[in-house]
């Protein structure tokens, strides 16, 4: 069995994930551990392929459902390729976002069918759970304008109501699977909020 | 509703497809219907990005779930963007392969979890059944030495073995659905096996 720890970070957009990600990472790495950093779409060689795919404008007529399948392919990858054996050998894996992204930002904010997307989930991950979900909490209004400041890419250019959707599910999930997934006030310094992520995975360290 | 007629052509490699789709296109085209040809993975811009992908022999750290995952992908945007707007206009869509293909060859042939190669063989094609499903059915040593005899492509070469577990596969899925998936003897001459073919079409046309 692993003896690793899987963690992930969950948001909506401009809620400062990437800055807490290097933060968090940080402080695992004080603690002594190998910390491996990810991000999704990505992290191996076929599933950056995958995220050039999804990323290009030419491929616009691209449908929700391929779409979905493309983003559960990449995730295959890099579950089987880099986070099993990261695990395996002890590591600490924090990715940026994983399959609760999926929900939130297609079954929440775009409303396909959910059933749907838990078993594309189930797939994409190769069954695999984290071990803790840390999902950074704000003011939709806020992030939403910290996200969009630097130009719009095409998920922002959703608006504001999708990424309402998109906390809204994220607080579902966090309803659903308490002891899995913890919501963390994302608001305030930057160093408040790391220190509020990492004492919501100290009993997992 | 769709008022066409979807049907997809199957088998092990050698088995002669290719000619049969040909020569049954044109006896649906000489009975006046609109004849939409396909063949999987590709069909669509997008869908022929994805096949480009899994055929990449550069992608050989590829895990089997990612490839699954890649074949159902450009599956969901065959049927979405191509597949179903055909039957609405009341085609008959001819394809070669289409799911019962990943089920022969990752359940059956490559031993891929049952469960998980059903499921994701509805999400790929979004639920859409085909009406009529014609299993060309040859001794495994006579397709496969066909099928090798211009160099074996990356499934080809998996051997003899592996083609006889697809056979095995596409006659499960006969007993299991029989009104869907007919077995057709292709076997013998050429003309004789698409009137075999066009004979076991007839209560749909």
């Amino acid at each position: 069995m692993a003896r690793g720890i899987f963690i992930t970070l969950e948001g909506a957009d401009g809620c400062g994930k990437s800055t807490q990600a290097e933060l968090l990472a940080e402080v695992l790495l004080a603690r002594g551990r190998e910390v491996v950093r990810l991000r999704e779409p990505g992290g191996t060689p076929i599933s950056e392929k995958i995220r050039a795919l999804l990323l290009d404008s030419a491929n616009a007529e691209m449908v929700p459902e391929a779409e979905l399948l493309l983003y559960e392919a990449s995730r295959a990858q890099l579950t089987r390729q880099v986070i099993e054996p990261a695990l395996e050998r002890g590591a600490v894996v924090l990715c940026d976002r994983y399959y609760d992204s999926t929900y939130a930002y297609q079954a929440g904010g775009r409303g396909l069918d959910e059933t749907i997307v838990r078993q594309s989930n189930v797939l994409g991950s190769c069954g695999r759970v984290p071990d803790r979900t840390l999902v950074l909490d704000l003011d939709p209004a806020i992030g939403y304008a910290r996200a969009t400041a630097g130009g719009a890419d095409r998920m922002e250019a959703e608006g504001l109501a999708f990424q309402e959707r998109v906390r809204a599910a994220y607080l579902r999930l966090a309803d659903e699977e308490p002891a899995r997934v913890r919501v963390v006030d994302a608001a305030g310094e930057k160093d408040a909020v790391t220190a509020r992520l990492a004492s919501a995975l100290e009993d997992l360290l």
